[in-house]
């Protein structure tokens, strides 16, 4: 039986390591970590969401406030009040909950955001510079792979990785941390050999790729497209998918790529949904909020 | 036998495309392209590969320039003269000939570019657009490999490409145009499932996964690496490496990463070296020339 990467344990371990940092950080008369996280329409989803973000950060001493705006916001007046949260001061990072209402575009609001506050990582700037192996904010779902995977001592250098997944957000800086040199500066790099699948993928191609893979990273939003005849055995399974589906009892609930059930029989490691990916998500935003305000610090 | 993806000959046709092009700018009253060479040192093969630049580009009626500098100019000097040429409004495109001496940083030098005027497309402002699929330049190796398949239509869409390097000026965008999406906005897309391979992909791997593509870009610098028992029948090859050996009469010459002979008799089509890549390179750094000189004019 595979061993099961308990996310959500590894989530603790992280908030409970900055929670110590931010404490001593505050004792030597430094100012806490600020968050501020924009959600403009109200989307009960991405409201609770907002919410427990605040909730996680306020208890490890982020100082976080959710700032809501109303639907009828215009992109102009978004980008405005993006801009006052850059020159200020007290604000060390910004997040805004995506999707932005139909009105706006998405790549306007996300480049509004400094890219010294954008701990999401969505600016361009902390994409080209992740992608050239420069320091940036790694898109916190994208870093909660790449801690899980450190985290569980899962060997990568010169392995077979597939991601399955080309989001700007997701598939794509998994995979370029994934391959890129380890050498290189920003020190994040994993050394693997990574064939990137997605969509267009012909299914019997995407059985191969993942029966020869060390490593699957899925982020596909399709219940149980990872099969157990797709795995290697012994190979790590990383579960970022997340969709809500209804049960036999008609309760609905949150399932993953991966075949679970069928899958944990045969892999080496697998993380489980939910209770994966999602916590380690939250908790890397929060590493990113700690360091935004270190290095803003640092350049005062 | 494979058919041979003659680059000279596709090099000659995106010129004469571009020399009408910029004959009917001109006639229309505007200012010829201009392109600066930057060149700094007293490499032979360096100089003569700006020159010939320069030759190319006076050709089809760009206005080009070789900028060379003592090896004894200091990072800061050298970015000030990038800075002239930046707000010089009578020069549309720079160009630095890499590498640069070791006294200098050579990301600070390719990042002093204004990102309007790097038609190498090394500013991280241009990979991060890039890996974004926003439109931007491309570095012109890996647009002469993109705009080699187009030519020759080599499908892309759902097929396998395996790409046998990872640098940031090559491997990297070249992977990025070949997996993202096409119906993105800067229309790039080829919507092929690729593999980044590099160094540390084991051997035995790397033919695991040749053997499973139906496009092979390889830039390794290793000659004969890649080998007819390496290839599905039918495959394109398209090999950007270039390096110089001794033949067996003494002399110098230089030799791709496919053991072309053999390759040849297995392969659908194939690039050969010297008369692939890298005319086409030159190609397209022209084109990218001329896209600068439109897209500033735009803006005035």
């Amino acid at each position: 039986m595979a061993k099961i990467l308990d996310g959500k344990a590894l989530a603790e371990t992280v908030k409970n390591e900055l929670k110590d940092k931010i404490e001593n950080w505050v004792k030597l008369g430094k100012r806490a970590p600020s968050l501020r996280c924009i959600f403009v329409g109200d989307d009960q989803g991405s409201e609770s969401y907002v919410n427990n973000i605040k909730r996680q950060a306020s208890n490890i001493g982020i100082n976080a406030q959710v700032l809501r705006y109303e639907s009828t916001i215009t992109e102009a007046q978004l980008i405005q009040e993006i801009k006052t949260l850059n020159d200020d001061s007290t604000v060390d990072a910004i997040l805004i909950q995506l999707p932005v209402p139909d009105t706006m575009n998405e790549r306007n609001v996300c480049n509004a955001i400094s890219p010294e506050k954008d701990v999401d990582g969505f600016h361009i700037m902390n994409i080209g510079q992740l992608c050239v192996d420069m320091p940036s904010f790694v898109p916190a779902t994208a870093l909660a792979v790449i801690e899980i995977l450190k985290r569980s001592e899962i060997e990568t250098f010169g392995r077979n990785a597939v991601v399955a997944n080309r989001s700007k957000n997701i598939g794509l800086p998994i995979a370029m941390i994934l391959h890129s040199d380890k050498r290189h500066e920003n020190g994040l790099g994993m050394d693997a050999t990574v064939t990137i699948c997605h969509r267009y993928t012909p299914p019997e191609q995407l059985k191969v790729f993942c029966q020869n893979a060390d490593i699957i990273i899925t982020a596909t939003g399709i219940p149980k497209l990872i099969k157990a005849n797709m795995i290697k055995p012994g190979a790590t399974v990383i579960d970022v998918g997340m969709t809500k589906v209804i049960d036999e009892n008609g309760k609905a609930k949150f399932v993953g790529d991966v075949d679970y059930e069928e899958v944990v029989k045969i892999a080496g490691a697998v993380t489980p949904v939910p209770g994966g990916v999602g916590p380690m998500t939250v908790a890397m935003l929060l590493h990113n909020t700690f360091q935004a305000a270190k290095q803003l610090r640092n350049k005062v």
